[in-house]
């Protein structure tokens, strides 16, 4: 009897995918360069052990498989990506498919997917997330590449992804590299909700003077409405932990520099790419990396001071205000969000279907939260939403929190609380929704010191002026490039 | 007599560099593939004609040159930069140097270096700024490359560059592609203070009722002090301007939808690559983004309401709170982009001077601005600054503009005005300058959902705290990677 899919890589991820696989009666050949892993995940105490079968080698991983094969790569993104497929390759027939069910980038995954469908082969990038508890549990999984090899797996994905309301979290997105650059927005949006929760703690802590437990519990109890979410259950549990050497809080004993692995800044990268305005995941990333220059903030803080922070007012009408701007400014982020992935749609013509990654990432994933049904169902009401903003529900939402939102970034500015993405996502909302913004002074500018000519609000064509020119009129003409 | 340069490329700045070589007594063969181009500057009424020599085809160019030949190429960057080089090498003999002096990025420019250097060539990639106007009377000169052909053309550059206080706004700035890299950078800046320079007119005729004129007037004002620059300057200039065709101020006719030719967003994705902050420049690229969603944003605009601007105080006080924003965000916005020189220098192994870059800065380019002269001095103070913010000079603006600033970010939040280069350069300082920055959460978070470790305060190692336990107590161990 030969296995249903051969796994490589059995790191955190692809161990616990595979016991999810063997769990729902897959059998599993598992591979992994290190024989130690191999060993290490056949003793391990769990159902359906006996659907996996250790490999000692890629020919042996290979023989062991159905025909046609299914081998799904869990290897950290880069150029060892390249060298196993390489290696695959001799050993490979034809219809065989090959996933990458990694964090490859999608520009890598639309060149990887070419070479092997040039060679007869299909080819998957699958974005999973969910961390080591949804691949054991139910990940998220975001399909793109070949569609004959989507049909050939869907069972398999289907059966082994989170449910939410019995409707699996996995879907085929699009071709190329589509799975996985929906996976690169998700991991954009979950920086950036991390960010924003990020900020509220700091606000009731420099403001409200909230102890670790104290924030905890307000988000706790937050996490009931409609900001219910896994980063915002997750934050609450981090904030009511001791750390059981010092006693204390064990946020508080967590040097304050975040690292990162790549893919925050992908998104923002690609945001730029395609033309597309994302601020507050830029912020998100930026915020990373200034958290990394501790040396200089430190003594930064003792040479550029501001007044101490001090809030004189009702905790009781902060902490509303607090909630608002955390909700709106997370319904910017998902907007952001959504809107990369309509350029890309655009740009790459790859039909991604808004209703369905939302319905993706219901569940399952790092980014699951309440709204994503909000969601959903706006693109259900309009499949072509030009932005999220604009859907009935949002807009409703958005009008009730504007204020608490605004009232919360005027008092970070006053009271020197860095608040970058919250007020990053009030400055895209109040962006979005204004009819005039003051481009044209920039294409004027562009037009004075460079020539590069402008449009006229009240005729068509481009038009140049003389700027030199002392007198008050100018001639504006059609611009000769 | 052979000539001293040829010259490639004759749109307006390679035509205005070829008329400032001359001028300057140089002897320049030109060419380009439209030979009405080089008819046309022929019969161009300017000085030191006699010095320019038109030329018909590459290999005539080539043969008109002293040598080791240098050959000045003025093309738009992309493949036709190549397509030229590879047009010219059947003609150009070893020691013979090829200057690219269009926008091209630096990493091509690093790649194009090494291949001509492989056949025996010299490489310099010339950042140059100050439009047309510049390249005719003295343009910025970013000189990266061969520090052999910069030798060799140190003299003539020199010459044709702007001089502020008898020093040439030319210097060499490092190896590869290090002078289209600070040209990039040098263009990020101009992205935010362009911005920046937006948002405050913004601000006058929604908060104030300002006139295109009246604002006009503040800016010809403020142009007198700390804030003297040439983008400030040409603003004034602009909002001054009627339009010849309705007599109404011109800006007011000019459509705000901003274009861009790319090297903003390059200094925004080379930052994210390179791990630094840069949110006023990624705020200004975005703006740009967002503005040119002109329809998105009229429907947007009936949909999304708030409160009408309405500003009750005193219009005496609220100018110089706009003033210090504006100051305040500019200083932001260059101490971004030196932190962004200082992190490729050392991933690039560069050595990029700042004080050099700064000089080079002070005239000729479109971001000359007064407070260059305290750039140049802060680096001479301290070749080593970590940040701009931290010279003493700017500590002091900073901290005298610093409750204007505050004051302007809270008013545009509560009033709906966007602001996103000014509030996020005070989120950037405000980060900055704190020891205790959140990401102690965030680093929390990425070890409970994805096992990724974090760092403590009081003892070195990484550690992974169980989460999932319902204890209060947790055991923090080493990470097992």
């Amino acid at each position: 009897m030969r296995a249903d899919l051969g796994l490589i890589g059995l790191g955190v991820m692809g161990r616990n995918l595979s016991l999810n696989l063997a769990h729902h009666g897959f059998t599993v050949a598992v591979y992994d360069r290190s024989s130690d892993r191999v060993g290490q995940l056949l003793q391990e105490p769990a159902d359906g052990r006996a659907e996996i079968v250790g490999t000692g080698s890629l020919p042996e991983l290979v023989a062991a498989l159905k025909r046609p094969r299914k081998i799904l790569l869990l290897i950290p993104a880069g150029p060892g990506v390249d060298q196993v497929i390489a290696a695959l390759l001799s050993y490979l027939e034809p219809g065989d498919i090959v996933i990458d069910g990694g964090n490859s980038h999608y520009k890598e995954t639309n060149r990887r997917g070419r070479m092997l469908e040039a060679m007869g082969l299909s080819y998957l990038g699958v974005g999973i997330s969910g961390g080591a508890e949804g691949a054991l549990r139910g990940p998220s999984l975001m399909v793109g590449g070949s569609r004959r090899a989507w049909e050939l797996t869907r069972d398999l994905f289907m059966k082994i992804a989170a449910r939410v309301e019995a409707t699996p979290c996995c879907a085929y997105v699009g071709p190329e590299g589509a799975g996985h650059f929906v996976k690169m927005v998700h991991n954009g949006i979950e920086y950036g909700d991390m960010q924003l929760i990020g900020e509220v703690y700091l606000l009731l802590r420099e403001l409200l003077g909230f102890s670790a437990a104290e924030t905890g519990a307000v988000f706790r109890e937050w996490n009931n409405g409609e900001l219910g979410s896994y980063l915002l259950e997750i934050s609450a549990d981090i904030l009511n932990k001791k750390d059981a050497a010092t006693g204390n809080p064990i946020v508080e004993v967590i040097a304050d520099r975040a690292d990162q692995k790549g893919t925050g800044q992908w998104a923002a990268q690609a945001a730029f790419e395609l033309g597309v305005s994302v601020p507050t995941i830029n912020a998100a990333v930026g915020a990373r990396f200034l958290s990394a220059l501790k040396e200089e903030r430190i003594k930064a803080s003792e040479e550029l001071t501001w007044v101490a922070p001090r809030y004189e007012g009702d905790p009781a009408e902060l902490l509303p205000a607090a909630r608002a701007a955390l909700y709106a400014a997370r319904i910017c982020t998902y907007a952001q969000g959504f809107a990369l992935l309509k350029a890309a749609a655009a740009a790459y013509r790859w039909e991604l279907d808004g209703g369905t990654i939302a319905q993706l990432w219901r569940g399952g994933c790092i980014i699951r939260a309440k709204l994503l049904t909000g969601v959903k169902e706006a693109f259900a009401g309009e499949p072509e939403l030009p932005n999220l903003l604009m859907a009935p529900y949002f807009k409703k939402e958005i009008e009730a929190a504007q204020s608490g939102w605004r009232r919360i970034v005027g008092l970070a500015a006053q009271q020197g609380i860095p608040v970058p993405a919250i007020s990053s996502a009030l400055a895209y909302f109040d962006s979005y929704r204004r009819s005039f913004l003051p481009a044209n002074l920039v294409q004027a500018q562009r037009d004075y010191f460079g020539a590069h000519g402008y449009e006229r609000l009240d005729r068509p064509g481009t038009f140049h002026t003389d700027w030199q020119t002392k007198e008050e009129t100018v001639h504006s003409k059609p611009l000769q490039r």
